[in-house]
């Protein structure tokens, strides 16, 4: 089975794409997809999770370390760079089952010959300070080899620079870089060990790049190492220290050995996470690749970070954590790698004094989660985060102060992974207090009309972010709902099993608003509803007031191709084309809350009049488009979805802000569409219902998913679901197909359960 | 004394301007300031008050007649024309005492000589309907003269053409235009009688112009008259029938006669109404020239219509009426001609149905006045107000939709009238119904803040049309408030004194929300207070938040003339920098309930934030200069304000909208500053107060007044002020001076009051 990325040929054009595409990553740093002899002008990045600088008045972001791996290779003096020279052969492959990077170039040289040079690298996910590299050079001919190799110190950065105090030093063999983060003054250490065993080294005082010379045989291969390791004074209080002795072990332990450990982590992982579709080869691979993208940037350990909206592909979009964790990646980790999920969550709770500070900055009570959330959960988003493409201006946008959802959806999270998990430990390490407090939030933004006798809440961003400032967003009033639900029943739920714990949790809420308010604003509280004739929600108040253009004609207003949509004077603004899915998403969050009829009028009246600017829009109408028993109807957006980072054919820029990278709510997205959507699974912690709606040409799909402690194996073909368990199965877990009669087994058993046909609509 | 208007000779590029300038009008049409041989490229217009007409899509806007004055002058075959001929020697002149027009234009005719033509018109205030003038050629040498006369039925339209059918007969030596209004089918009748004591008439039937010709004599002076009726089927079932019934009796009574008639209503006008400022000519004339802009526009018969925001000087803002009439004509009106403001109001309260029907569009109770008002009622106000000039896309503008205030606007002239007049009839006749109406729509309006425990008014554009849907918008919350206090005195005072009527007019509202909500609401609504260290009232929540910035700053950041400051991404929006008075417009009309510091805190921190760009602006920081004892401060922006019709140089154009014409607003201003300003006259139907606050060079402003029937003279200088009472004045008045004890006088007494020297920071 296929899992490698790979090209085979080099396209200078293709260097940014490639970047993203080939990325690896272990959840502490990601390492772009570029090549060993590239430098910041190729968008080189081993970009750090969690750690985030500000420079002067530019926006915030995370630093990239210096890049431990930099590699030149010279043949009698000239340099051999894909960059200047065309090689005579280039491959350049991602391995997603090992997530190991492999690259080999052949370069022509003097009088007919020719020199490889190849390399293999992987970011160590047994060791995640690690960066682990192999590389080999042979050449047709006799001639004269020089290798420059040892860190880069001069980082790509958009916002930079953040690194000052820049000093190199060699200590027992290891070049150490070190350097201390701008603002925050954290220590940055890079540590680098390489190992040649052939030519003469030539290191100058203080430089960070050593020169290996040496005259290679004809037909000979020269084989060396490197063993790079990462530390921040957020990691250890002597990050050097820590460093050099992560160095000398990996180099003790050797190559062979580090990426054996590596590999038997990666093999563990994807038992957990591995989808098998039966029938369609392209979207097998582009959801197994999806999948990859997701397991680089997972935070394993720690708690302290989440995973920003461009993963660890740079700093693109201020290395920020969005509602896209919450919305488009929980589900994959909370079916693979709970534990993943709790780190996630936990960050949330970490940042909730980050919350409360914005809500009380705009006046309001409780949490008020940051829309582009960094460490501390203080927003790092702008008030201004587009410029007009007319004017060079920047653009007033609502994204920070007008996207309430954001504590809606961080509540869902936490709702989510308790109920999926039964892991109720979350509510009483911080939690319940997350959750009272966005409750809270949302009580102090809602107003009551006293003519329509309602709460409601009103100047809000919905996804839909070409509509600013509406009244009554579905999505965010259905969110406020929950939100306060949720809060209700974790009080119930805390006071009925956690008595003591509730009642030192809850005494901070006594003088209110707390649940007797939440209870009040609930009993008249708005949700806009289906209009009876059409089913159609309306997205916002008198959003059917809006021209209600079709999307063609929409672009073909478009006067400069990166004009933004929305904002101020967008072209959308005043239409009723959207951006994403706005109430779609909303029919898929509350499916048991909407009949078919409903989601199919929406889907059908929405779907066109959405342009699906973002990377999280294709997805939804996948996943709804499935649950109305219409798989077809949403395989194309599912594979819009799964390839995104694999054809880089997504929106690059908005005014001129670039927004590149790799997008893991898409990769999430392709992850729901094709398990909850099409395999039709869903569990919430009571029964594992099973509804198949695969599309025409798909004959299974086979997962393991990971339900309270149990991993069993799923196949989910047209005819039957089949439940396989392991020796050691717990026998809980209770299936039920199609809304049949709940069926359990036990260990070891095949559980084979029979589908009736559906009708399909192709 | 100067009552004259004048150029000495004739410049091109002043065309437009001088339209404006040079207007005449009777409320009933307004003739611009053109010349005889002009035509529509000249914007000549005959602007019909309250007949408005749409054509296709476009902006509906006021019917233009047809111009029956077109009159243009051959000798001896060559045109003579200012346009094309520069002139000898021309004057164009308007005296403003008697509202008559007069041009005399000297053209080198061939072989030296000189052929000098002159022009007299006016329209009658006598006759309505009536357009009178009288012409004159004086030739040096013998030559051959040809007058072409008649009715110029090629108008000008901004968004036309409005007049279908377009028929032109002679009757009984009248000429007789006829056509149709294309949406509505009104008939619009022009009927001309041209008289002439000499030469052969050419007249080709059907056609609208008559040819004169004759040999003129060296030395001999030759005159005839014309007098055109218009009249629409508003007027008239038979509208032709009545033009030329109108025309013959104009004629037989004769240019003298009819002059006469329109003099001496003039001369009661100004008797009336003419303020005399001692020590300041140049004050005197743009005060006297503001009066008689006002003059020209009033509706001294018609209650069906108001004084549009470019008076009659065409089509200019649709010719629609705004905020303007209440909030800055009314006062002049009040104390000189107060019939007319019933009138005004009468308007507003016969269109109270399109005002219900804008609130029910928009999901409200109760009457949302348009902001821009028209025959109907119904909002003229797009959503797309102007232009991008960027883009040439138009931009979504909140006026229509978000300025709410225009209901507590008409509420509060409404009150101002029963107040002033003590004429409670208006309140039975229909004013009650707005007022509880507008009450009820504000109640819809509100929303309750359950935290702050308050009623709040979100979402609104206030005066600073700068700041679109603003927050608590500290001059809407005052307003809104005192539409709701109007309404419960308005119940109470009805209830008390007209028990039959009230139970009558209140029937409608008793299943509520009425007098009880209103009640509850004022009870607990918020109006933005002084903060108590600066004293300076937030014109709107979180204003203070926004980029404080120096006007100037704000100016060298402009990229197009034309550029519009408000609107979605418009410069000033995310700026402290304002349009105009908002906050400091809000101490003006509540004067009495705001301390001076706080008034002359919120003028110092307002005034330079405030980009005055409208003409509506600057007299309101006059106002408040004056009332806080600092007149000087005030004087330039009366001055900027008193002559911006003289000079013409108001803004052309926002985005690429023409925004030129008259402005009726400043002229209302100009005399509010004076007379309310300096002069310090306070009348609320209570004591007469009077507290001058007169700039440095002023020694004395006197002026009559009309309060509740009787006409009062007052002279206010700085030590004194004296009230001259007629004959037959009744007794009834009390005049307080500089908050004393008050006074009366007996008829033909003059009262003396002394003035104490008052402390004034020049």
């Amino acid at each position: 089975m296929n899992w490698i990325v790979k090209e085979s040929c080099f396209d200078k054009q293709l260097v940014t794409t490639n970047g993203n595409k080939y990325m690896l990553g272990n959840g502490y740093m990601g390492y772009r997809g570029t090549l060993e002899e590239f430098s910041k002008t190729e968008l080189v990045a081993v970009t750090l999770a969690g750690l985030y600088d500000k420079e002067g008045d530019k926006w915030r972001e995370p630093v990239n370390a210096p890049n431990g791996l930099l590699t030149k290779v010279f043949c009698n003096d000239q340099l051999l760079s894909v960059l200047d020279c065309e090689p005579v052969a280039h491959t350049q492959e991602l391995n997603i089952r090992n997530a190991i990077h492999h690259r080999s170039t052949e370069y022509a040289v003097s009088d007919g010959g020719a020199l490889t040079f190849t390399a293999d690298r992987f970011v160590s996910q047994d060791n995640l300070h690690l960066l682990v590299s192999k590389y080999s050079i042979r050449s047709t001919q006799d001639c004269r080899v020089a290798i420059e190799t040892g860190i880069d110190v001069d980082v790509w950065d958009i916002n930079g620079p953040h690194l000052y105090g820049q000093k190199v030093q060699l200590k027992d063999e290891v070049l150490i870089s070190s350097s201390v983060s701008g603002e925050l003054k954290i220590p940055v250490v890079v540590a680098e060990r390489a190992y040649f065993s052939f030519g003469e080294e030539l290191l100058e005082d203080g430089a960070a790049v050593r020169r290996i010379s040496f005259d290679a045989r004809a037909g000979e291969t020269y084989e060396w190492f490197k063993y790079v390791a990462v530390y921040t004074g957020l990691d250890a209080d002597q990050p050097e220290t820590e460093a050099v002795k992560s160095v000398h072990a990996a180099e003790a332990l050797g190559y062979e050995a580090l990426f054996k450990a590596h590999r038997l982590l990666w093999d563990e992982r994807w038992s957990h996470s591995d989808v098998i579709i039966e029938g369609d080869e392209a979207a097998q691979f582009a959801l197994r690749y999806s999948i990859y993208q997701l397991l680089i940037i997972a935070p394993t350990v720690s708690e302290k970070v989440s995973i920003p909206a461009r993963g660890l592909s740079g700093q693109v979009y201020k290395g920020a954590v969005f509602w896209d964790t919450e919305m488009f990646m929980l589900p994959f980790f909370l079916h693979s790698d709970p534990k993943v999920v709790r780190n996630l969550m936990m960050y949330r709770i970490h940042t909730l004094d980050g919350a409360r500070r914005k809500a009380a900055e705009y006046g309001f009570l409780g949490a008020f989660y940051a829309w582009e959330s960094q460490d501390t959960g203080d927003d790092a988003c702008t008030l201004f985060n587009v410029n007009d493409v007319f004017t060079g201006r920047p653009m007033r946008t609502y994204f920070r102060d007008k996207q309430v959802h954001i504590s809606g959806d961080v509540v869902h999270g936490i709702w989510k992974y308790v109920q999926f998990t039964g892991d109720e430990s979350l509510l009483t390490s911080g939690g319940a207090e997350v959750i009272w407090e966005c409750a809270r939030f949302f009580y102090s933004y809602a107003y009551y009309n006293s003519v329509k006798q309602r709460f409601e809440i009103l100047d809000v961003t919905g996804p839909d972010e070409y509509h600013e400032r509406v009244n009554n967003n579905a999505f965010t009033n259905a969110l406020v709902k929950e939100t306060l639900e949720i809060a209700l029943r974790t009080a119930a739920l805390l006071e009925a099993k956690y008595p003591e714990e509730y009642s030192q949790l809850s005494a901070p809420f006594s003088s209110g608003p707390f649940l007797k308010e939440f209870k009040t604003m609930l009993d008249s509280f708005y949700v806009p509803q289906p209009d009876p004739a059409s089913l159609v929600i309306e997205q916002f108040d008198r959003y059917h007031t809006l021209e209600d253009v079709e999307l063609t004609e929409l672009k073909s207003r478009v006067l400069n191709k990166n004009e933004y949509f929305g904002g101020g004077n967008g072209l959308a603004t005043t239409t009723t084309i959207l951006k994403q899915a706005d109430v779609v998403l909303m029919l898929n969050l509350f499916k048991h809350s909407f009949s078919k009829e409903v989601k199919q009028a929406n889907w059908e009246f929405y779907e066109p009049r959405t342009e699906h600017g973002s990377s999280l829009s294709p997805c939804i109408y996948a996943l709804v488009a499935a649950d109305i028993g219409s798989p077809d109807w949403g395989y194309p957006y599912f594979m819009r979805t799964a390839t995104v980072d694999l054809t880089g054919e997504s929106k690059q820029y908005v005014g001129d802000l670039y927004i590149g990278g790799t997008h893991p709510a898409a990769n999430g997205g392709a992850w729901m569409a094709a398990v909850l959507g099409f395999a039709g699974l869903d569990y919430d912690g009571g029964v594992v219902h099973i509804n198949p709606s695969l599309p025409k040409h798909w004959q299974s799909v086979q997962l393991p998913v990971t339900l309270r402690g149990d991993t069993i194996q799923l196949r989910i073909s047209k005819d039957e679901v089949t439940v396989i368990t392991a020796a050691d199965y717990s026998g809980d877990l209770v299936f039920s197909v199609q809304g049949g009669e709940g069926k359990s087994c036990s260990a070891g058993e095949n559980l084979r359960l029979a589908l009736s046909k559906r009708e399909y609509k192709y």
